[in-house]
């Protein structure tokens, strides 16, 4: 079956000199990636009338579906509605459906309407308005013969809801679509080319119609198969060699944070947490915190950034910093008890360490502890504060899911 | 003086399902900016060979620097190298420099090296090689007649190092570029469309070449003067007046991050800060932190996510907790005073809050504390739990630096 493919271009100047980061591609491309259209080529442009024509002419050549973002609302870096008429050789004309609504629209919100509000309501000719329920910008959507040209506001949850309630459900009935099933294995602890070396075999072994991609993060490593016109159990069955094959690195089959796993499993055994960061300074607690729920197991945390705060918040005995340094395996395992007593919770981490390059070879203590059991490890790390303390973080988070695992 | 123009190709798979959202070309326009180079557009492709030689002819005719990120690694789906010696029709040539870099890459890790990882030495012999002090592939530059065409890596961090050390440099020599003066304002407490009713009469007065840009934050405004073909005298004058209009709202006249001012004024008045934390979950703490050398002025800190730990191991004390709620003016000063004793600092900060919608129409209460004095500020947040936890790091860190200049 033929391949449908989309561009999508999306407009503004905020767009290309760095102010705004664009996550309505990515979630565009989430929705049409399961009913088999293939986003094929993104592209930023301006609020410039010819580079916006440009994308479009030039973008015919690559996609059948062209979806346009932003630049229709009511200001004068607005150009996206003239520019389409021009395009099309539309007339506006008035569409009082649009024009109910925009107005009830602004009475509901009590703010006066202006003049320039009812410009909103002035629709092409020659086109399908998509009633947009949540904002009052329409989607706009032309048919030229096989290729559909769909405009949609900038703003991500209006642009959302067109796509939702409108766009999907009309390329679905335009178009015959192949699938495209995507799995996705997370890895921690071996580099993307030891990997790749440990996968030659699997690789050569996959089928013409299934992919595999690498995605590198800091002590992290995504794998994604993704299978054309396939069955769930043939592409299941290649992704349960490659979870076989990397078992000793396994962290999930599904892509999903580190952080909210481990939400999950502490949830499921009914338990609790708390940190005591020192290098890390509270980048941990902050993981652990970003997950909606996360009070019902996060007791909390305590940051002892300096010698003393170890002594007097943790408890951390003088004897073992000064006979073993501060960064030492001693000193994180007793962070770590103190920890789960402070806190009065099942599971503890402790992390301490130098984030930057010194005579102690940038070495960060991690030590876990529940009220049987404690341990600690050892990583050092090689690369800027910055970095180090996402590679520090991402280290932490895998040694305690796989601590909780292991120490039920 | 004629613009110089950039397109940025990011080539992956994963931009396209949705997977990864591209942050890098954000990052290169901010830095091509200031240099007088205008990214005129972005690109995202696929990993396909067809995908990326169409976007490398294309982009000619946009722009004169082709920036291209992504695919330059060792596995089977980097395809940027090859595809770029067919294009160039260069031969691949080991080079000694980057072998020997690689190689005492791994060593320094520690790790094995595998025979794929000397593919990263192997560069087409008719381009130069940006060597990559930071990672194992180097960049590497073509020059076409007047056009720059760049390979970087996609990982963020190496990309950033490679535009920095050697990018920037190359494009600033091989073009005549109109000379651009930027300053920045930044501004805290009032929103965009407020600002910009105050600047309407400055903003009528500025001259032709002077361009004033908004750049919003959560809770934050930057505001940048851009000079093209300007002298600094001038600039200045305009910028003074910006200064002046604006005093109330003022933050910094550089573009400097709010942890970091914090930690220039701690250093200077030799004072220390402790931090207690519950809705912000240990992002203030991780903020402080980031900056190097913050362990001379931060002690510490606590995140107290539950009711006990509140009264554990800050002392709140009980009834306060049950006759004005966790979250309320009272347990925030308390929250305050007692991490001031705590950690025995000159200064204390404290939030309690809701960052989801409920009953309690997301109110955070953030407290100051130093031996003299104690206050406290409610602000209502109404965003998600992403946005509303950067709204409330931001406006805290400006209300304890506010508060560290009026109670010295």
């Amino acid at each position: 079956m033929e391949n449908i493919f989309c561009s999508i271009i999306t407009i503004g100047d905020e767009l290309l000199i760095g102010q705004t980061i664009d996550t309505n591609s990515a979630w565009i491309a989430q929705q049409l990636n399961p009913i088999g259209v293939q986003v094929k080529r993104r592209v930023a442009v301006g609020d410039n009338k010819e580079d916006i024509i440009n994308a479009l002419n030039e973008e015919q050549n690559h996609a059948k579906i062209i979806l346009l973002t932003g630049g229709l609302g009511t200001t004068n870096d607005d150009l996206t509605k003239p520019i389409l008429c021009d395009y099309f050789g539309s007339t506006l004309v008035m569409n009082e459906a649009v024009l109910q609504h925009v107005t009830s629209f602004f009475k509901r919100r009590k703010r006066p309407m202006l003049a320039i509000n009812n410009n909103q309501a002035l629709v092409p000719n020659n086109c399908e308005v998509l009633f947009n329920e949540v904002g009052t910008a329409p989607g706009l959507l032309f048919e030229k013969d096989d290729t559909l040209i769909i405009a949609l506001p900038g703003v991500p949850f209006e642009m959302q809801y067109l796509v939702s309630t409108h766009v999907l459900s009309k390329i679905s009935k335009k178009y015959r679509r192949p699938t495209f099933i995507h799995r996705t294995l997370i890895t921690a602890g071996e580099g993307e080319s030891f990997v790749a070396n440990r996968l030659i075999d699997f690789e050569r072994t996959l089928p013409e119609n299934i992919k595999l991609a690498y995605l590198p993060k800091l002590g992290m490593l995504k794998l994604r198969l993704t299978g054309t016109e396939i069955s769930e159990t043939d592409i299941e069955q290649h992704f349960s060699e490659l979870k076989n094959i990397l078992a000793n690195i396994f962290v999930a089959d599904q892509d999903i944070e580190l952080e909210e796993q481990i939400g999950i499993l502490l949830k499921e055994k009914n338990k609790t947490l708390s940190v005591a960061e020192s290098c890390t300074g509270g980048n941990i607690a902050a993981k652990i915190t970003s997950i909606k729920g996360s009070s019902l197991y996060f007791k909390g945390g305590i940051v002892p950034y300096s010698i003393e705060s170890k002594q007097n918040l943790l408890n951390v005995n003088e004897h073992t910093i000064e006979s073993t340094s501060v960064v030492s395996e001693a000193t994180a395992l007793e962070m770590a008890q103190n920890c789960l007593q402070k806190f009065n919770t099942d599971y503890a981490i402790a992390i301490t360490g130098y984030l930057e390059k010194n005579d102690h070879d940038n070495q960060i203590w991690i030590a876990l502890a529940n009220k049987n059991f404690c341990t600690a490890k050892m990583i050092t790390v090689p690369y800027d504060r910055e970095k180090n303390t996402v590679l520090t973080v991402n280290s932490a988070l895998n040694l305690l899911r796989l601590f909780i695992l292991e120490n039920p």
